[in-house]
């Protein structure tokens, strides 16, 4: 029998205009009424009818952005630049920083929904979050597999790995650290890991992982990082997976006497514009990121007028050949 | 005679449920209307009566920062800390990066009051935005002066100012040059450079001032640094009025054969987290960003509970000794 809205009012304990006002992001609304709203949808398996709801539709102009932090060369740079496009096609930003916290980033989805976003761009890498699956909202993501319904935008993230590892293979390496996030965080920086160990693998060289979680304090990150060289004094080459804890490593490599690019190779990650200018010598692998913030834009937009549109893009990534390695 | 809310309503040309509801907050309002009826309050004077507005008072648990961007050390920094605060108080954020141009930061404005926000915190420098006068709204503006009504949250910039320029003398330098934003800019950065030539003056020494804006693209602020060292070759201190300009200044130097600090001494400003994690050699004054955020944060939340409450906080400087100067 197909669940009827009026089952879900009834589950959640609200009236069928509540309900409508949910689907249609109208009116106010508390983050616990969406809560509980959502919360009988999934109990039924409740999936509302599209065509209606169109007829209701009404723009705020308004668009979600939710990201691990803006205090990031990469996130900020990103950010920055889709807020400029945005605002050029006449819409208003509203950014949650989620940092690699479900719970943050659900209460924000919540409320972003609460406040009739037209829109959500997405660049966290929180999985657990079920709420994206019973929204009609257009959603697009940012170097972030979401589920199979929302377009992707990234950059080449194997091109990346191989490149990096394969560059510090050329410069003479031979025992060379990768770090990455945890594998609990599905992030694409995972492809880099993968392309990292099947570079090592094909040169015959053994891939040493270590995880350092973005979210970690400076104290913390700066432990984790003695570990590895206190574990592996024989390093020679280290590709590391974003450019802040790169720059981590360089500081640390050269309190402890090693000499940076002699007797230590870095090669890190992002290339953010910001990070070119504060920190040239550093050797990393650049991705685009003002053009994958403008093609999640562009994708964005069309997915307003057009719920069935998509455009999945992956950008290629570049070197910049710094001092590092 | 008194204006009334009918004159307004009359020489917009809406009704008098439109003016109540700008003034309220009340309902959805095109940007367009905001600012027919801010143009009609402004040529009547009309001031609203306070009292029976907060009969109509709506929270929306929103609140907007209006900034020059995201994608700057100091200023991510400044959104990020701001915005954990704020989630931590039951607030979102709609965040409008202004750089420094006022069109954009007036529609920014109509545009956070036409979604209601409860109050703004504000962090540009464009004195010309006539608007802050009619609002309503809770304001804090942080290192920048808005008007006399407007609680200020700053660094001690005349300290700073001070610190640098004795600093680099102490170190022997004679021609030292300071680079800040023009003087059109209102920004609290001008009471560096009033520090600097007070502080040159008492030491005997010509104090010289370059202006870089703020806004400048890269090609063109490498250009006017250029132009520095072609008209001062004899040049040997430089106090920089911000990080990221003092790593393109260094960068620079650096390929004009100048040795630093041998030859040329530098001294930064801002000292953000990642300014010293990415370019810890940079000698430069901190300002204590966090404590800013904080205090910006705590000042607006009890300014909307009680609109007569403020707090002007100026918090002392610091210096970050790296090996510029």
């Amino acid at each position: 029998m197909k669940v009827r809205m009026e089952d879900v009012a009834k589950l959640a304990g609200v009236s069928k205009t509540t309900v409508s006002r949910v689907l249609n992001k109208r009116g106010y609304l508390s983050a616990e009424t969406v809560k509980k709203v959502h919360a009988a949808m999934d109990e039924l398996n409740y999936r509302p009818n599209v065509v209606a709801q169109q007829l209701f539709k009404q723009e705020t102009k308004l668009v979600g952005l939710i990201f691990p932090t803006v205090n990031n060369p990469f996130y900020g740079q990103l950010v920055a630049t889709m807020e400029k496009q945005l605002f050029k096609q006449g819409f208003k930003v509203l950014i949650g920083n989620s940092m690699n916290d479900s719970n943050k980033e659900r209460l924000y989805l919540q409320e972003l929904m609460a406040h009739q976003v037209d829109g959500l761009i997405i660049g966290s890498h929180n999985q657990g979050v079920e709420e994206y699956k019973h929204t009609n909202l257009p959603i697009v993501a940012i170097d972030s597999t979401m589920n199979s319904d929302i377009p992707v935008v990234s950059s080449d993230n194997y091109m990346g790995g191989t490149l990096a590892t394969e560059l510090l293979i050329d410069h003479g390496c031979q025992v060379i650290i990768h770090t990455n996030d945890p594998e609990t965080i599905k992030s694409p920086a995972q492809r880099r890991r993968q392309a990292y160990e099947d570079t090592m693998t094909k040169y015959g060289l053994k891939p040493v992982v270590y995880t350092i979680d973005f979210d970690l304090n400076k104290i913390e990150k700066q432990k984790r990082i003695r570990e590895i060289f206190h574990e592996h004094p024989d390093v020679d080459g280290m590709f590391i997976s974003n450019d802040m804890d790169a720059a981590m490593v360089m500081d640390i490599a050269t309190q402890l006497g090693r000499r940076i690019p002699n007797d230590l190779k870095i090669v890190g990650y992002d290339g953010a514009d910001m990070t070119k200018l504060l920190l040239p010598n550093l050797t990393t692998i650049v991705q685009p990121i003002d053009d994958m913030a403008n093609s999640a834009v562009e994708t964005l937009l069309r997915r307003i007028t057009d719920g069935n549109y998509r455009n999945d893009q992956t950008f290629p990534v570049s070197v910049w050949q710094g001092k590092t390695g």
